[in-house]
């Protein structure tokens, strides 16, 4: 066969939902030489990058490991390792992930009970508490950052309700971890899971996961094993734990870089990272409303590090994001599930989460839109995210 | 809490069983800035990448792809897209990796039938079929590189038995592909899987996979879906093909690393590469007699990227390969399983596999074993593998 050449990839900007752009520490990391998964220096590695992701997570749980996978296996070893076949688990669901999740328990083998709620708003604690109708359930599952729709949901009332079914109260903070509190411990989650290419700003690849002990009581005390091996927590604990039994070979180069990404984390400091997030988002959101655009999400429920933005009518969604990436190098996601041609994701995640995308951005869609008749070409939108810097 | 330094990893050589040493180009291939997995770009990467790793795998199946998990999460890949609950499952079992495609597949509700062989010599097709009684199975399973023991088994005979029991061969080729043959379409295999950090020399992390067009029938008659949404490969498929559709956040950074480790496989050549690896195992597996030490199997069952030796008569096992790590940072690789602290695995492996590796390795054993008083301090070992380069 013709061999292809070394692949050397475009420049862009990815303001999409994720991966975000990766700092040049990180991906230095990833290219440092390989060790064995049981070398001492490795083991090393592992202990300080539990120690920092219990700290992101703000968890104080033995059990907080980054599964060897994307989000989506951290969702599924959640799932897997606490439901047993004819567990009854109830799902919210406000978009893609939440659908998600109900489509894993499922195929769990859980009864599972969907409460279907409308797209682009939080979640409604009383409508899962209303479809419960008193019965008690294994596991209650919110989408706490819901990525095809923008819209955050807070935990707490959540963990009432779980009590209330003496249920485990299992979190998807995929596109939260790191840009917006997650306090799992403050809350009371009971399991968390989350991904490395949003406000991490690391590569896609690992699945931050998180078990409380009455999670992990739960898991102990199952009748069966799992259905997954390859996620069986009660191996993986016994590699990340004291007895440093092999299960599978960890992702070396991946932990690398996750390490460093959560020591970038940490040296901002959360609640600056999260200002930061905080602020620039409000400044994209006043831009794009300073353009005509519309913002799918009520102010207050917003999700900082992705705002969802309505298409303007007659808007050529797949032409108009092509133009942004051949003319500006910009990534913006498209529309996901129900609001595919109807949307774009716009994230401000870590390391894409600067002033400078802010500017990027809101200068890229006005010189596009405008060029398609769709807006007027006037430097408003930059103006009014730039006051709000 | 303190945040830890920046993480270096110390210069290590690795000879264990995996991860093997992994070349410049393809480090700096990881590190190279992040793009979307919806890019352009991207996808022309993923189609290089696939027709590359079809070159290496021997076949021309449409469904190849690298899943985003480790070697084990390509062996579960294989096991829940083609069994379903009830189907019995014939797996050969001689080694840790085949008693753990037996309990896989038992999670996935199969009835399986486990053919207990001898550690350490190539697994007897005579034994499975006695063992199948007959019976017709849904899957014949066989570990044609068994990573805990160090012994190749042909496929060809398993393909035999398959057609005798109307049944699916599956084949696990992790320490197989890309340092021995494996010609998935020539011995007629039709699942088969692998992992990156082996003979291909990328970093752990990806697990590819191949399903021959009669294997992909079979996953498309289910009458279940696949108990794993994550590794549902009918979902996969759809993003590996031309509908590009979302499924997970594909791992962006290990596939430019896997794209440029296929790259370096085939610019080498396989039949090269394959010579290469026999060549170099035959002079160290003579250095190693010239030590004094006895390897674990036959000449004509060894597996050329990975030999097993047996640990001298009262040889201490965790502190000597402390001090190979330690005086020479040398990584090789203790037993597993029933082998634990009875054998060495050697790995000469993709970039560990070269002249001054096998020097290396045979000069720091030496060293370590003469030191313990264990065997006699002469450079006949150098010697003998010196004559056989």
């Amino acid at each position: 066969m013709a061999i292809p050449a070394r692949f050397t990839p475009p420049k862009r900007v990815l303001m999409g939902p994720g991966p975000s752009d990766v700092a040049p520490s990180v991906l230095q990391a990833l290219a440092a030489p390989e060790i064995g998964h049981l070398d001492p220096a490795f083991l090393t590695l592992l202990d300080e990058l539990r120690a920092m992701l219990r700290s992101v997570i703000g968890t104080s749980n033995e059990l907080t490991v980054p599964m060897s996978g994307t989000g989506s296996a951290g969702m599924e070893s959640c799932i897997v390792n606490l439901v047993e076949p004819g567990d009854r688990v109830l799902v919210g669901v406000h978009g893609v992930f939440g659908q998600r999740l109900a489509e894993v328990a499922r195929r769990a083998g859980a009864e599972v009970v969907c409460v279907d709620c409308e797209w682009g708003r939080a979640l409604p604690v009383e409508r899962l508490e209303q479809a419960a109708a008193g019965r008690a359930f294994k596991l209650v599952c919110m989408v706490h950052a819901e990525t095809s729709t923008g819209a955050l949901t807070p935990i707490a009332p959540f963990r009432e309700l779980a009590d209330k079914l003496c249920a485990l109260l299992l979190v998807d903070a995929v596109t939260s971890l790191a840009g917006v509190p997650v306090e799992m411990d403050g809350v009371g989650a009971d399991a968390l899971y989350s991904g490395t290419q949003k406000c991490l700003s690391c590569p896609p690849g690992l699945a931050p996961l998180s078990f409380s002990p009455r999670a992990r009581a739960v898991l102990e005390a199952r009748g069966t094993p799992p259905q997954s091996w390859y996620l069986d927590l009660s191996l993986i604990a016994r590699y990340w734990g004291g007895e440093r039994l092999y299960h599978h070979t960890a992702p070396i180069n991946m932990l690398y870089g996750l390490h460093e990404a959560l020591r970038l984390a940490l040296l901002e400091g959360l609640p600056e990272r999260y200002a930061r997030h905080r602020r620039l988002s409000a400044a994209l959101g006043l831009g794009l409303e300073a353009l005509g655009l519309r913002l799918l999400v009520p102010p207050e429920e917003r999700l900082p590090p992705l705002t969802l933005v309505e298409l303007p009518q007659g808007a050529d969604d797949a032409r108009i994001r092509r133009r942004l990436l051949e003319q500006h190098g910009l990534e913006i996601g498209g529309g996901l599930g129900s609001l595919k041609g109807r949307a774009w994701r716009i994230g401000l995640m870590g390391a894409s989460c600067t002033e400078q995308h802010v500017l990027l951005c809101l200068r890229a869609l006005t010189d596009v839109l405008a060029s398609e008749g769709l807006v007027e070409p006037s430097p408003r939108a930059l103006e009014a995210a730039g006051a709000a810097f």
